[in-house]
This record gives structure tokens, C-alpha cells and sequence, in this order.
């Protein structure tokens, strides 16, 4: 098959595969065997085994950072070898390629789908008989790199309805006047509590938030307010976020996934 | 020197160099120093240290999925320093760099050399005197960097003979009438429990496993058997599998590398 | 031997961001945005949080081993948002970019620099208004990309004189007749004890060196001991190390870093 794009395009790999074992370097050699000068950009592969919301999480807040035209595949799935789907979607500023099982819908609810296809097109494949456990490797990385290539994403597949797919439930927060209760949705690696209220509802007003009982200035950065000490602000994900300079305001606030936080705005001081 | 071949290829690499240190970035340091647009893609770094099993049995279920003409570079190097030789492996399919210390026998298993250099020729390493501790970044990285040039491997070293290569003592099962005993060769990280028969000898055939007296059905895939249950497979590595839908195998099993398992094929209900 | 292909540049990564997040991706992101087809290493992203110390020690040691023109993105960030300047650094063999809180201080230490701007054109960043919490992805990945690109360092910021970069304490040794005195500067993932006394001090003598009263032959390699024992010799860092072949000599030794290291020349053998 005859390149159909020369302009450069690449690949964003997510997955729950970790990295003691060879399963994503396979994948990138399925890519390769397709695309062999392919640019494959990994996200994380951290994501705790077949832990969807998690992966929701990452990919929605990773995906806007890429170039126009990246094929963004992600593979937790913890369906695989049943009835659940393969898809490709196509979105106005890319790609997505991985199971049906909610893992796209926090991208798909910020960039809608312009088209969906299920992955029916065995030639696209890396074997018209792929392994019943390993997609990833078989089926989803082929195609991945058959798009980056440039092929029509309608050639890969048969359209379905962009309503039809899986959704996550995702957490949600609630407006009550001047107070918005929400959750934390994601701890990152220093400790930051990072929640499901976006940095939008506070932009531009003087604010502060409250977790266990405990009030936090909203500030603009993590330097506003001394070492040890904590402070809400909008983080670089674009949602609220509780940290604690130089610290780790998960231990600091006994708190995790799921603990509600509220934001109260003050609109007298502004 | 003028680029000799301008085809894409490209470079794998496994360690066990772990990710904390910047050994595996000085590899590719020293690769890019004479191929800067080469891809190098890893396997995996998490090789326990200095075990040549772990890495015998990953480089030998992810060089299969590569394009022709792949390099694989692997360093898990207990003798470097001492009289064990450095080599290179020509391939069907691609090149081997790395020590002669059995770490490429279970690739060379499914892939006989074509043609064995030991590496004697300065001139390809990163300088003339090399640490004597990391060969890696000093003499297999340069050499596998200059054969995906398309530097011809009789030039990188003397020839020397297949059979002298050092080799790994690998697992074996045995086969008797309907019973094929074999034993678990490697842990992934969801917990499946990888053994050492061939996926081929039950194929198409109607079959079970048992793991300390744990009847499991041989199925085709997870989701064949209710979330939290347990199966038998053939996994994507090719070989027969343990695990339990949704999941841990090795805690729900109490296993470990070495323990054995059974295979019984059952040829009346076929 | 000489760089072959002097065209295409790249771009090496350094963060304290771990692989659980996707922080280092959005970083690639930003880079691909400008320059799609631009290699990117990642040296380590397991620095511990916010440990300068050990950045600087990392960054020290790789650097050296990449081609002319490579851009070092480090982001060890415990200022951002504060008054702390970010910087491009030009060296005679690269770019440096990042915070000016002494991360590059032991690379400026070996390589001079030769110009150094404070990063103030915002032309050159992913938006006008950065994030205040994440300046690796919203300024100095898009400063590096463009810096690959070829742009001239003076054209993203305004000259600052080298002399005022912030300066981290780096451990010395001192030297007392035939002995040195050091300590330990770094412990790999091996257990291998890197100390702060360079490789030239014993080059070419006879020499042993002495760790909590165990005396440790100064040797070339590994190999030149049992399994089991100890021995000091030049690691591949260039520094003098002890290692226990087939161990860990963290654990042989009972030792962490900042213990203090004897090396003991004996002229008299030579």
C-alpha cells in the first residue's frame, strides 16, 4: 500500500499495561511494521489495571495539548475477546482509536465526534486472526497507524451512531448560589488534589474552597502562600485544585478520590 | 560517511536498567550521536536486575512483532567488564546486539542466526577505550546504531560460530499421551500466570488446565468465564495462560514462577 | 567518531512528573505542536519531587553524551509561579532550558555557559497567559521546540549575565597529600555507590578506597573481583564508585548518601 500522507502525524499511547512487561513495545512494533518512521508519543501506561475512570481522566486532559491530526490510541479494557466494540472516532482536531467502553467519553464530551466506525476491516489489521486477548497489539495499533497514515477513517470500518456509545458516568458538581459542590476526581504524583470543579466557575473572583473543614484561599499559583501551607487554585489540568506548597496536600487533608470539596465565591469583594 | 541506507529502521531496547537513572538516556545518547533521526523504541528497562530469564523470555515474545531489518539491542550484563564476548546477530528478520550470555537464546530458538560477529572493531564504538563498566552506551549502542545505518555486520566484528554461543537453560515440558506438564515461566502484571506450553498443542482441541488441583476450562478468551472466575487460554504471547476475568490469577492461585501446571486434553469431545 | 548527519536536532527530557500522570506527555504535546517530527529522549521523569540535588547529578551525567545541538529541557519546579527566572542557556555543544533555581549548575560546572537569556518573548510560548502552576508544558517545551527549530537563543529572551544563575552547593572532596576525602553523591538503581571524587584523581595509580572501615581494592571493572565482594573502581559516570559484583553494595555497606568515602593512592606500587 502506497503512503497516502507525507506530512508528519503522530500517535499518543495510553494504556493499563504498566512497564515491566514487553506489551506496549509490541504494540509500537505493530506500529512500526505500518508506519516505520511514526512518531509514538507516550502518555502514561500507568493507569491501575482496567481502571476506565482513571484513563478517562488522563486522556481528556492530555488529548487538547496535541497537534491537529494525532491519533490518540488508548487500550484499558478489560472487555476484550467479548461483544464490546473496537471503534475509531473522528474528531475536528484528530483521532481516537481503542474499545467502546466509555474510555473516550470525557475527550468526547469536551470535542464532539464528527463520525464513528466500528472496526470491521480485517485488512487493516495486523493478522485477519488476532489474538482474542491482545487487541491492543492486533487490532487497535494497526489501525492507529493505518489513520496516521492517512487512510479515510470510513474505510476502516461501518459507521455507527456517535449516540450509541458507551458512556462513564462522570462525577458531576452542583451550582447552589454562590457555592459549588464537588468532588475530587484525581490525586497526582505530588500529592495534589486535583477536583471535578472547573477552574471557569472561579475565574476572575475572589474565592476560596473548603475540604474536611478546612478553608483555602483561591490563589493564582502555588508561590502565593508560604512552604507547608495549603492553597486552591486552577490548576494546570483546568480544574480547582488543592495543594499545599512544597507538601502533599493528600496527606495533609486525609483526603482521596471522591472526598467533597466546596468552593464558595465571594462576590462582595469584587 | 555518507548514510548508506535511507530506509527507516529502527532500534529496540531492553535493560535492566530501571528508570530512576539516566543510563538508558546516555544508550540513546550515543545512538543519536550517529543516527539522530533514528527511532529507538523500548521494550522494557524493568528487567529485574541481572536477570537473563526475565529478559530472554521478553525479547523473545516482542521480536516477532517488529518490521524487518529492526535492531534489537539488549543489555542485561552481569559479565560485562570480564572475557564474556560482545556480539552481533544477523537475523531473517532483523539483528541482535548485545552480550553472549544466553540472553538472546530463546529469540534464536524461533530464529536462527544467519551469521554470529563477535564485536572487535574499534571503530564503530563510542571511543576506542570504552568504560569498562557499561558497555552498553559505549559499544553496543554505537554498533547497533551503525548496522541500522546499514553498515554490513561483517564489518562491526570476527565471525564466529552459532553453535559457541552461550545458552540459557530454558524451561521445557514434557508431553505424555493426553497430559502436557509444564510450569509457570512468567508473572505479567495483571496477574497471569504465563507458562512454558506452546499455545499449538491445544489448539482446536477441547482441553483444561490444572494449577494446584484448580480445574480451569481452556477457553478462547477472558470473557468466556463470569468476572472474578478463572481460566485457561492461550495468551497473546502464544503460550498457554492462567487468569481470572477482572482479576489476579497469581494472588487467586497462590503461584509463581516455576510452579507447575498440567494440561489435559480431552479427545473424546472432538 | 564524528556526528554523521548534522540536520535533524533533539530535545531531552528531565522531570521530577513520574509515569502515573500525564503531565510528561502534555510536555510532548506542546513540542509536537511546533515541530512534529522532533525526537524527544526522556532522560528521567523518576526524580524525586522537587529534588534539585538529584537533577542536577542526572543532567550532569547524560549530557555529555548527545550530539551538537541537542536541546536539555529539565523541569524540577518547586518556584513556578514565583519571581524565579525561567532561562535558555547556550552551551558550546547544546541549549539548556528551564527554571534558574541551580538544576543546571552542575552542567555549567563542566561546560561553560556561553549565552543565557531570561525567557521573556511570549511569542515563543504555547499561549500569551501561561498556566501559573506548569510552566514545563506552557513555556519551556515550546521554547526548546523552537530552539531545535533553529531559532537563536537571543531571540526568546533578553541576555542576563551567566554569573547571576542561581548556584546549587555541590559536594567537593578535598585532597590531603595521598588521600581524598569524599562522600557519597548518588546511589543507582543497583546499589552501586557513586561518590563525588572523580575518575582522574586514580587514573593510572594503585589505589583503594575506605567506606565505614572496609577496605576496598581500587580495580578497573566489575569483574576484576568474586560474586559477592566489593570493590572500588572509575564508574561510568567518571566518578570513583563501589560496587559488590552481583549485589548491592547499599545494602553490603549500610550506607546512604552523603556517607563519607577515603580514597588512599599508593604511589609506592608504581
Amino acid at each position: 500500500m502506497t503512503p497516502i500522507i507525507s506530512s508528519p502525524s503522530c500517535i499518543t499511547l495510553l494504556t493499563d499495561f504498566g512497564d515491566q512487561d514487553s506489551y506496549v513495545g509490541a504494540m509500537k512494533g505493530a506500529i512500526a511494521c505500518i508506519h516505520p518512521s511514526l512518531m509514538v508519543i507516550d502518555l502514561t501506561h500507568q493507569i491501575p489495571p482496567q481502571d476506565l475512570t482513571a484513563a478517562r481522566f488522563h486522556l481528556m486532559n492530555a488529548v487538547p495539548y496535541f497537534p491537529a491530526g494525532t491519533v490518540h490510541l488508548a487500550v484499558v479494557d478489560p472487555g476484550v475477546g467479548s461483544q464490546r466494540r473496537g471503534i475509531a472516532v473522528q474528531l475536528s482536531t484528530g483521532f481516537l482509536v481503542g474499545p467502546d467502553n466509555g474510555i473516550f467519553s470525557g475527550v468526547l464530551h469536551q470535542n464532539p465526534a464528527q463520525r464513528v466506525v466500528e472496526l470491521t476491516q480485517t485488512q487493516y489489521w495486523r493478522s485477519p486472526h488476532p489474538s482474542s486477548t491482545f487487541h491492543g497489539r492486533d487490532i487497535f495499533a494497526p489501525v492507529a497507524a493505518h489513520l496516521a497514515r492517512g487512510v479515510p477513517i470510513q474505510q476502516v470500518g461501518q459507521p455507527i451512531d456517535p449516540a450509541s456509545l458507551v458512556q462513564l458516568e462522570m462525577p458531576s458538581c452542583q451550582r447552589l448560589d454562590n457555592r459549588i459542590e464537588g468532588v475530587i476526581q484525581y490525586i497526582d504524583r505530588f500529592g495534589n488534589l486535583i477536583t471535578n470543579i472547573p477552574g471557569q466557575t472561579v475565574e476572575g473572583q475572589a474565592w476560596h474552597a473548603v475540604l474536611n473543614d478546612a478553608g483555602l484561599p483561591g490563589n493564582r499559583t502555588y508561590a502565593d502562600v508560604d512552604f507547608g501551607n495549603g492553597t486552591a487554585l486552577i490548576g494546570s489540568h483546568g480544574w480547582v485544585e488543592i495543594a499545599v506548597r512544597g507538601g502533599s496536600a493528600r496527606t495533609q487533608f486525609d483526603s482521596s478520590i471522591g472526598t467533597p470539596v466546596q468552593v464558595v465565591l465571594c462576590p462582595l469583594r469584587r
